[in-house]
């Protein structure tokens, strides 16, 4: 048993060479958070082209983005651990000076896309429309405050 | 309701200038599965930084990496359609060339995620590394046919 363990560390760091470290580097933390927000935009992005109009609606499709959006959400927050201010990122120094506000914030839009995953199964596509919008405005509220442009 | 709907459309496209499109450029899908495949490696990688004992194992944590890993591991293979095979990429043209291999072997990864989310919540440490390496042996299977170093 004692061997396969260490097998499975071994094939683990072999396919992640990067990650096997007991602290992570400030820059992959801030790659971490920004790909959790590039994967939620993806699916952001998806039901936007559906609300407009530009693709067809397909409601399971729009309830499988909801529920990504839902889902990743919720991985945001462990992103911005203390010291990963400074780097290549567009976050503001407000983030960790106003961290219970931020994390309010965040709360808030992982509570309105939850709203919005559960909507997105068995309702009308006007008030599912309607939630989006909502979670939409959750994120902008985060933008608005915390995100340099 | 209509004009609500066009207020979501708006705030959608303020948050995500980029991703109101209709059809994604393949630049974007590309960043997209990179970012799918970010946020896997940083949950695995903590999960690696515990079984290597580089950090406490903290059963809560491992169980909530593993299930971060079980569901973000489903959303990479809309990250390789059609027409993506070509830019900022280490995807050799075999995914695309083999897709049913490559589905069968991102599914069978997809399997070993969940598994292991399962266990990670009532196994013990021991047989919980053993999934782990059974489940970084399937992420290795694709890395080893499909991605270029």
């Amino acid at each position: 048993m004692k061997n396969f363990a260490v097998l499975a560390v071994s094939v683990a760091a072999m396919t992640f060479p990067g990650f096997a470290n007991a602290q992570a580097k400030p820059e992959d933390v801030i790659k971490y958070r920004q790909s959790v927000f590039k994967v939620m935009a993806w699916n952001f992005g998806a039901m936007a082209a559906m609300a407009k109009g530009e693709t067809p609606y397909n409601k399971d499709a729009f309830a499988r983005h909801a529920a990504n959006v839902e889902f990743v959400s919720r991985l945001a927050i462990e992103g911005f651990s203390a010291g990963t201010d400074k780097g290549d990122t567009k976050a503001k120094p407000e983030v960790w000076s106003k961290m219970d506000d931020f994390k309010a914030k965040m709360g808030k839009m992982n509570d309105e896309a939850a709203k919005l995953s559960q909507l997105a199964k068995s309702g009308g596509f006007d008030e599912i429309k309607k939630q989006f919008g909502t979670t939409g405005a959750s994120c902008k509220a985060c933008h608005d405050d915390y995100k340099n442009k």
